[in-house]
């Protein structure tokens, strides 16, 4: 014990934190939890990393399959999907209930003891109904408060939440809500208690250089160096905002972001974002 | 705080328990809560029980329609459901999902910090999967144990666990399990910690003289005269188990066993079940 507790000071001395507690967000997208074998292989190499961690989950396609099969037509926009009171109800079940659920049996028996979430419970993530602009969204929430004082206490007791693109908006409705913007924002508030790197996992194996070459990872990205990769043009696209939010999030508080495979969660590939 | 503290310990001494908190749990059933206007009833009335509390809900009616929707169909033996691959799929999405969650957020709603659980949940309940006798029920649970730890520190700290009938076997299944089950296993696990109340939500005033008289309501019941009733035939049918199992849990340590409309939760009404 002492020589343990002695270790601790140490790596909390190193990272700045009071208790120098370890933290993992993962997040990872639908496609990795909806395939059989790909989700066995995400639950056992989650189930393999060290110390506190939380997994955050997306559901998309189980969601459009669902929702095709009761007559209702999926629309996305810009990526999003366009929440009604029908496929309000459909998310709600696909990754409040299937995706979450079949997760935490998954890691239950992976002796990893999970508790599936969403934001409405214990009021973890509180959000407000996107606002109406050139395109209503319906039923999707903007995360306004993360509450991760029951969370963290969990999280200190070895429960290791996993949680599901919902909120609420503490008015009586659930609100379909972005998986990134679930972990990032879980992550920064955690970041007050915890030492907490942040996994965004990709389709890619990171940020590439060229995007026809998978190979040409860039291994890390400072500020500055993604302001010229942006003003050259290597970076464009989707990846810009996945990195703003990556930023923002280290400068919230948050060790690290890494943008990886959800095959090398416990590898040192991927790309890598700091201060 | 001194007299606070002092009545809790008066308290304490009169049901025997070593801390004197009340807890009350709540066990309604699907038609209750898939209805808008007895779901919003039902969720004012349960807001207003003073103490620690815990909700435990069905949903048949919406897995049984969502099941037809998706061409599945719903085969029940002795009012339990057969529950083949696709039909834990369903349950495990309309109580997992959109019934708890409904549930959760309007809870919040309310002031009520509300979690919802299913059995996977935390390994709160584990069951094992129904052996195959004459009838085979396909992915249903039959509760083994119920770890009562986390959530009671949960429940000390404010949280008002709201429980689907799904539970795990631990070994990555999720398990379709009876609602009353449920609330039963728990109340019992709890008993050890809180001085427990189980109310059985029904659709009668309670126990009946006569099945034709919905206002023969016998208010209180003993073992003895449980024992006498069914002897003369008094009671019969569903409501010999339901009775069974009452008297199981009082066995167990729960202080009181209470058989009444959802709409009376907050009432002295109903059958009361004492040892």
């Amino acid at each position: 014990m002492l020589s343990k507790d002695k270790a601790d000071v140490t790596s909390s001395l190193a990272v700045g934190k009071g208790r120098g507690e370890t933290l993992t967000v993962i997040k990872v997208g639908g496609k990795i939890v909806e395939e059989e074998a790909t989700l066995r292989q995400l639950l056992d190499d989650f189930a393999a990393i060290d110390g506190h961690k939380v997994l955050v989950h997306g559901g998309g396609r189980s969601a459009t399959k669902l929702a095709a099969q009761l007559g209702i037509e999926s629309h996305m926009v810009n990526g999003r999907r366009i929440t009604d009171a029908a496929t309000l109800n459909v998310v709600t079940m696909v990754y409040g209930g299937l995706v979450n659920k079949n997760i935490v049996a998954g890691l239950q028996a992976r002796g990893v003891n999970a508790l599936g979430l969403t934001g409405a419970d214990m009021d973890v993530i509180r959000s407000v109904k996107r606002p109406v602009k050139e395109v209503d969204y319906g039923f999707v929430g903007d995360v306004k408060e993360v509450d991760a004082t029951l969370l963290a206490d969990l999280i200190r007791k070895g429960v290791v939440p996993v949680m599901a693109p919902l909120t609420h908006d503490g008015q009586g409705n659930m609100l379909n809500t972005n998986a990134d913007t679930i972990a990032g924002e879980t992550a920064k508030a955690l970041a007050a208690l915890f030492d907490v790197t942040l996994v965004y996992c990709f389709e890619k194996k990171g940020v590439l250089r060229d995007e026809a070459d998978d190979e040409s990872v860039i291994p890390q990205i400072t500020r500055a160096e993604f302001e010229q990769y942006v003003a050259d043009g290597v970076i464009q696209g989707g990846m810009i905002p996945k990195l703003e939010n990556s930023f923002e999030a280290i400068n919230a508080g948050v060790s690290e972001v890494v943008i990886t495979l959800a095959s090398a969660i416990n590898s040192p590939e991927g790309t890598r974002i700091k201060k």
